[in-house]
């Protein structure tokens, strides 16, 4: 019987739409296997990604609904679980790899899918080569997925998109709130979005200003290195014109000493906001999104979902068509109607580059987006996706999850 | 020529749906003006609240479109802006006073609805006891507001639902994605919510829970003595049990010296992400949703919006009726299905009172909400009402505000 399982792994940090791959993934091999059992049986999810591989500890997903599966499309977060785990070189780590080598032929494993960030795809490419090298061909599939959208050589990735559209949507709502209080309260309001290296999350909070004088007032980017002096003189002025001055900045705040100014403080918004208190005296407000941009599916770009949902039902069938060692990714064929189609990179391109704002999406002073970045990012947030409500809150589905049988004794990666 | 005109104030912290009354307050105000002029003339908002009144810096909303008033419904902020500024009492601030008279008279103004929270109460009765002494009987009429859900003698307070049906979605999102990473990643999250002196949004995370297990595992309010022994064994046990521990916090983290105990470190989520990991070492993550979550009238509670809306409504109405020196006030007639009425109460009833969280709110053990908490807020939750969205975001109104002629000398309070 030839190893035609699946094997779905999430990897690293998740996103509001991470699931949605999951799901048009699911599906597809649903109606691929209907059609011809043959060519792709079960797809098994790893719990806690990888590390399910390595420790054989596998979801069976053929045993959850349709309907449920048609319900991750609408959750945040990874169903499975994803991990941060990273395989080792084949010197140090032949161990793991004879045991995924043991795992996924007790389990007729011939696909796996890898979904996740820069790194990730640089783990589907060593591990592909890997297992090659070790005798079990394997087909490994790339898919992307990263809130970051730091990843090389696609239009995006699945997850910005979300994550924009939260960032400029509270920036545009918070904005309202200071504006209509400043006279006797906060004058100077900042949101920390994500983004240690690249500064796409914090541009995004910039398609919340439409004309002169809107919120933000001013972005920081870790691609621009902060001069202090030149932030402040432009904080006060800001103030002066419009009676308030709200920023956004992403986490990474850069000198030429690195990328980690806020750390003392606590965090790079904590750091600004004292900066201001000391130096210029207003009072001041710091919202932290932290994990609810991220997660925040209530509020998910339409082409965002579709984008993730389309690249897991791609990603199935390349692998099924024979394709392997790609990673799926997205190629823009015009801006304004968004159009888009599917593409596919070979593994061992995309792996461990960094895609960060280009110089031209910055504004020339570096603290706004030029009107490029806009053309860039404004399909990224269009269309609503919302998830089904139930008591007032987003009902998202719990998977049952339920686990494969055991074959193997214990590994402990 | 009868002083029929009236003077909307917004006061105080602005929320996702205090626009939301003062477009109910003028479409009634239009609705009665086109049955019959005498009764009620034009509605002129304070630019900054009541400090529009003082500088005689006074918005004509007769000058906006119906289309432009309706879409208020949806907008969150201050539209006309708000202001946190105080009157004086009249042995020291009789000038003020004068003024007002001054300005009332001078745009024949009858009628002054103000909008918002305790202190506003309280200044409400104070401005309608002080006018009447000096000779200027107004129809003043007071309209609840406020995020903090901390006002006497009303069920609950337009602004409240909506923060409290964000704090819980965005608990519950944030829940699902921690959970997924929780074992190579975050243990303890926090969320940080608003509420110095009272629970009840820290409270509302927990409806994100509805099973044992479920984030959030912890919440901390104000009326419960913080006790870092305690916490740390609970948080310690959590992500033993669970993998992982999500907390809810209030700004007011209180011991026997006051309820600043998070001041050093910057906020209460800062001291507690601090010291879990001092003593603890688990890995957190901690987010301060801040303005963002009272300005998120893109999940603004139906409930909240049509409360708050209806009571605009209302003032109207009562005033015109004859009605004067009340705050409107909503009336619970039943939890489920939820059934309310909008009531009154005299202004000199509800000024400078504090609603906080009642014992039988509160576990046991300090750490969650009872079944009795769970039935009180899950009402105020429920029912969508999202805003028209344009390229991506919440399309929100910007009322062009147009000023009446000024026909007095400048004041400055």
């Amino acid at each position: 019987m030839t190893a035609n399982n699946a094997f779905y792994a999430q990897s690293g940090g998740v996103t509001a739409v991470i699931n949605a791959t999951a799901c048009g993934l699911i599906q597809a091999a649903r109606r691929l296997h209907m059609q011809d059992p043959a060519r792709i049986g079960k797809v098994y999810a790893g719990h806690d990604g990888i590390l399910g591989a390595l420790t054989e500890d596998l979801i069976d997903t053929s045993l959850e609904s349709d309907e449920d599966i048609a319900r991750l499309r609408y959750c945040p977060g990874g169903a499975f679980g994803s991990s941060r785990y990273r395989l080792g070189p084949l010197a140090t780590h032949r161990a793991h790899f004879e045991r995924l080598i043991e795992v996924f032929r007790a389990h007729q494993i011939g696909y796996f899918f890898f979904n996740g960030g820069d790194g990730t795809m640089g783990a589907a490419w060593h591990l592909s080569q890997t297992l090659a090298e070790l005798g079990y061909p394997l087909t490994v599939i790339g898919i992307p997925k990263t809130v970051d959208n730091d990843l090389a050589l696609t239009d995006t990735c699945p997850g910005f998109g979300s994550v924009a559209k939260y960032v400029a949507t509270s920036m545009r709502e918070a904005g309202f709130d200071v504006a209509s209080m400043a006279r006797t309260s906060t004058r100077v309001f900042i949101l920390e979005a994500m983004g240690r290296h690249a500064g796409w999350i914090a541009a995004a909070a910039g398609l919340a200003s439409e004309r002169e004088g809107d919120p933000p007032h001013i972005l920081l980017f870790p691609e621009v290195r902060f001069d202090a002096t030149r932030f402040l003189a432009r904080v006060d002025d800001c103030v002066r014109r419009y009676g308030y001055c709200a920023i956004a900045v992403a986490e990474g705040l850069c000198d030429d000493g690195g990328c980690d100014i806020g750390s003392g403080a606590g965090s790079a918004g904590r750091f600004l906001v004292e900066l201001i208190h000391d130096r210029l005296g207003y009072k001041y407000h710091l919202a932290l999104a932290d994990y609810l941009q991220r997660a925040a599916r209530h509020l998910a770009s339409g082409t965002d979902v579709a984008q993730a949902h389309a690249l897991g039902v791609a990603a199935v069938e390349r692998a099924v068509a024979g394709r392997r060692d790609i990673m799926l990714n997205l190629r823009r064929l015009s801006d304004r109607p968004y159009r888009w189609e599917i593409g596919e990179v070979h593994l061992s391109e995309v792996a461990n580059r960094e895609h960060r704002m280009p110089a031209e999406f910055i504004a020339p002073d570096g603290f706004h987006i030029t009107d490029a970045c806009r053309r860039y990012l404004q399909p990224l947030i269009e269309g609503e996706d919302p998830p089904p409500y139930r008591d007032g809150l987003p009902d998202y589905v719990r998977l049952a999850n339920q686990r494969v049988v055991r074959r193997l004794l214990p590994f402990a990666p």
